[in-house]
């Protein structure tokens, strides 16, 4: 189980690219087996991590499909081992430490 | 305006941080000027620029401050001048073209 | 083509980290196909992005072998369909326009 | 004395951005207390973190004073305080490790 946080820019498609992160989103949305959390600068989603991986790469085809020429995609991954960590656990973690 | 997404990994204190991330979230939450939202991989603050940045500066102090020796941070800035975007317009354009 | 950069953080390993990113870079050292450049901060790869990935998942799987519990991975790719750019034709192009 | 990677996308200029990127560039090259290495996806600095970050403000405003509306900075810090790392020892700390 890993949480992935992602982030495409189109470049050369002017200042507004709402247009295409929603043809990137919409690879993801509602995908079986992973979680989707849509953010105001990155997506952020929790599944298995191979299975998130071929997602977003179907994501940047998507972006390059509406005729873009160049995408940089910026990924952050968090994969823990020792436990299974989810994105409501790790919020909620925090948000308890922030409570006390 | 600007929208900013901020992650601190805070290195050799065990692979559970959420009390290093809680003592860098106190520094910034309710701190006037400036929205915040909590996310599972980043936390993203919108306001002026270099208001963030100073607070940003202060949370990692926060962290060096709990006894930590290093900290990897990564900061991701949407910096747009033609118009003022909020983190809420950005979701609402992406949200509204998914629904088309 | 692709360019890809990748930095990976072990979690819970002490402030020293160089032991694990040296694991990591054995999977990637004289891969073929593949060019590699290593970086203080980023190692960036050439190459096709497919396979790029398909190393990058060898490399966190490299650092989990040596015990560590949590790894957080930061990938930066810069995909291109308009022509194919190599890392020193950036660097070039960026160079030439700095000498104007 | 921290090490910090920076990246500028700047959007609604095509897919070209080497001019927008030296623009920036030529606020770092040379400038005292800061060691500068330009690399394919991210420039690498060394110096004082505050000094550092004031010079990326500089760097931005660069991108912006070109006519650019909008930019996407990416940063990732390594502050350390258990001991001075520079650029050249972590290079050298990983590729010691690659010898063994």
């Amino acid at each position: 189980m890993a949480i992935v946080a992602i982030n495409m820019v189109p470049l050369g498609m002017g200042p507004s690219v709402s247009k295409y992160v929603a043809a990137a989103e919409k690879v993801i949305v509602n995908r079986p087996g992973i979680k989707r959390e849509l953010g105001p600068m990155f997506t952020t989603l929790e599944g298995d991590l191979d299975e998130i991986i071929q997602a977003i790469r179907e994501m940047q085809e998507a972006v390059f499909e509406t005729g873009v020429d160049r995408v940089i995609t910026t990924i952050k991954i968090d994969d823990r081992r020792d436990k299974k960590a989810t994105m409501q656990e790790k919020l909620a973690s925090v948000n308890a430490k922030l409570a006390e």
